[in-house]
């Protein structure tokens, strides 16, 4: 062995280490999520979370990644091992979008959004930020910073998701006529509370494998400095929730703080590589406090979004993306114009595009269950089984 | 430091990191069996987990992978990672076989054959397919590919269960004297999910590391190719259990689809670093049909395995190393014939000597839990203690 | 690339490797602590280990890290790796404290003490034994071998539990006037497995980063020996509760024969890398057998602590440090009087600042809920939402 394959290796193995990471996120997905749901929608919940890993992985392997991309191919690592790590990415913004939609939307027309999404919307995205780079030379080339996607994935998981609740509508009785939310309680806390963790633990791999290499001092510092901020924006997301929770309420709603600290870390997800290690603190601290801010803002919109993904990923991923615009430019080719141009540009194009697909999809086999089975709960219609068949419900 | 260094301490690192991998998989099998199975065994199902994991570890390092592999000792990694790397796999047999006989077998008997298993059975087919090769010379010499278990694993574990269900019979009223079969529901979805996952995230470790090194640019190569083909076939196989469910029920059973998925990962370990990236499309396609049809033959049968392990882990165990034969003989050693000897020259000795094994165990110390208990649920009986004492059961 | 950077590259990754692997033992306690408190407490006590995990890894950022080691810095890995595996530990000491408060101590004292052990107290100890040593030269110098915190980490939180315990008493009705203990069970047997095997898994990058490197043939033996003793005093301390548990009562509690495995894993912790294969089957059970007897004992004494911790933690802690002294004394420096004086000064400052800080806390804010919301549960008033609103409780 010569030291030019000790480099390949080393960037392999990482590689492979990250991948796995990202794939806890998987449970991590559907813990949180079936958690968050009434537990008659806990099946369907978990079934659209296993659907989107297999065919948006799929997917992004038969045709999305060449989008993406070009071709197989990298000549530091393992071509397979470089596509492995784009590959887990892939799933997440479909989540992202599946979550907000949970307890109404069916498992079929979501598995065609899905297809397509993995196949050619999201490999575009990637295309114009790190990819090929088709819009090379175009007015609309991108010059945005985003490390490891909080515009890429959060924020077009988030215009997809915006795009679809407009579609799809709020839950029946959310917003009830007479105005007012009606509170509709998480079923599961310990699986919401592991869900959050397999996620944030996710997150080293997601953003630590996104640095791109390990192999010399500077590329193990980059990358262990990257964690180390993307773990302390998580932090100071959930601590800032927490003590909002206690001043104003009394009480410390775990789901929010949680929340608080999912907001911290797709804040960060933007430019980890690039801050000192306590400006994270201030840019997660914000991503706690949009959460905050942003679960109430879209209820009053009555944008009905069960667990929070339109606060969480797409105004953090906003705020994340014009973040390291304004605090990491120095000396770098990095502008908050071309933050906000990267935001505005994958943004519109997300959700136009978003829009389009889920409302052809939505005409042609209807996005969301009919009112029986809603009101019924999504499993026993789409699973035909319920997820706690023994224990029985106190409503 | 020098290169020769290097070399040893990634792979030694390397098979810590899949040794790690691999033991996700306790929690995953015993989330995955705790979730199928109902409220009232889950303690003692999670109860075998745990034995076996405990048992099967211990008699495997102080007989175990002497019978298998001759000595401790390793050239090219830390003789205790190579050790921590194989200790990793045994218990996993005797989970293929404790989940197929829930319900039902009390924990002692099962540690006896968890002994047994661990000290003899497996390590002796370990050593004839990987390890010292007692049988080098003889006519039953194996001349079988299987990088990481379809066979020595999958269906070594996959044949013991059937012993054992010849032996111990199906759960009370699970074939009602009309006929027919009555379907006992899964209590417990998001353990199931899981489990699943966790199971999944471990196959990168166990067939990855089955590679043997990653000490080289080939090396590495033939690593991630063969986690990125594990992946596809997981992939391929819940994709087509969920469309065969869509199609013939409109229902996506999620417990079928998961256990497709495990279907194609167990299809594919016999050979990951062999194929090219579209075979285990294939491969694991066939391996969730498998699961499918498997799953109601054994029931007509009145084989009742209640987490399916016979038609995920002993058919597949036997169509992923015929697999090898069929689509990777090209320009190698590898043959159709050699590859079906293997699965019938360990197929006889697995099922034979188990059956003995566990013939034995029942006379003295009856396998199944008596009439009452398996009424009651085994959980209060073995393990003084439900699972879920607080929560109302619905029946 | 050259050779030196080569070592530098390889334990950066490897202590992000491990840190990673602790950090999943946040889920690990959560989900252990949260299995084994009444469903009336779930959130709260999911609430609480969020809270340690967010506030004292930040006070370990802002305050304790200088304490304990001087300043940022490494020479032979990223100083940001270094930090974040350090920072994995300390949130460890809090969780080991706070789940023998379970179901009485409200939150907010919990984080003011958080604050204090993370920033102040914690890192005292670390600095004492494995960081700058502001004893050097002194009478009270240590000369105690831990390497992975038997005594700093388990033993310095048993301490802390210990002190709170006493200030905050018993759960109501754990003690009934009559005399006798009141059985408290565990409300969700699978949270309790798979927290413990999280914990498991998690100990392997405790332990196994502990060695501090794994660049050299020498290092990559004592990572992968450490790990694989790790594993057996689990393994060991597992089936000797188990064997006990069966001869006894007939019964195998799956909840003693968990914690009877966690408390070998304490126990091996202060020198997993000095002992030979078999010795740490011996730690293990002994470890094990202390576990048991624990329990009983300290309910005798009227400390009541629902998830075990004096037990596995403070008993198993002192054992672990000791066992060093007895097993590994052979041409080493290492002596038994050296391993007591260390569980002795280490001790005695753990309990008594706990104990003055605890006291003060208490007298400010009251450590325990008032009795009405310890009888309705803690979730309501702390978090402002039940663990699992939609299930029908049987008591």
């Amino acid at each position: 062995m010569d030291l030019n394959s000790v480099s390949y290796v080393l960037d392999t193995f990482f590689a492979i280490f990250a991948m796995t990471l990202i794939i806890f996120m998987v449970p991590g997905f559907a813990m949180l999520e079936a958690g968050l749901v009434r537990t008659k929608n806990v099946s369907a919940v978990l079934m659209v979370n296993t659907m989107i890993y297999a065919v948006a992985s799929l997917a992004f392997l038969l045709f999305g990644y060449s989008v993406a991309f070009g071709d197989f191919g990298s000549d530091s690592m393992s071509q397979w091992a470089a596509f492995l790590f784009q590959m887990a990415f892939v799933g997440k913004v479909v989540n992202i979008m599946s979550g907000g939609v949970s307890e109404r939307a069916k498992v079929l027309p979501l598995a065609f959004f899905t297809v397509i999404m993995a196949s050619v919307l999201y490999p575009i995205v990637v295309n114009w930020s790190w990819g090929a780079n088709m819009l090379e030379g175009t007015p609309l080339e991108l010059s945005m910073y985003d490390l490891a996607g909080s515009t890429v994935i959060h924020s077009t998981g988030g215009w997809a998701l915006l795009a679809a609740i407009l579609i799809i509508g709020p839950r029946l009785g959310r917003y009830p006529k007479g105005g007012g939310v009606r509170v509709i309680p998480a079923s599961n806390i310990p699986l919401v509370t592991l869900g959050a963790f397999l996620l944030w633990i996710g997150w080293f791999g997601f953003n630590g494998g996104s640095v791109g290499s390990i192999a010399s001092k500077e590329s193990a510092d980059a990358v262990a400095l990257t964690i180390m901020n993307t773990n302390t924006a998580g932090l100071a997301g959930a601590i800032i929730v927490g003590a909002f929770m206690y001043f104003r309420y009394k009480k410390l709603d775990i789901t929010m703080v949680l929340n608080g600290a999912l907001g911290g870390l797709v804040a960060i997800t933007a430019g980890p590589d690039l801050y000192d290690i306590y400006t994270p603190i201030l840019i997660g601290a914000i991503g706690g406090a949009i959460v905050v801010f942003g679960v109430s803002f879209f209820d009053k919109l009555r944008l009905d979004d069960p667990v929070g993904a339109l606060s969480v990923h797409l105004l953090n991923g906003i705020w994340g993306t014009l973040a390291v615009g304004i605090f990491a430019s120095n000396g770098t080719d990095i502008t908050f114009m071309g933050q906000l141009k990267g935001v505005f540009v994958v943004g519109i194009f997300a959700f136009v595009s978003s829009y389009i697909v889920l409302f052809i999809i939505d005409k042609v086999v209807s996005l969301r269950a009919d009112r029986d089975e809603e009101m019924q709960g999504l499993d026993v219609e789409e699973c035909g089984l319920e997820a706690y068949p023994e224990f029985k419900r106190a409503f």
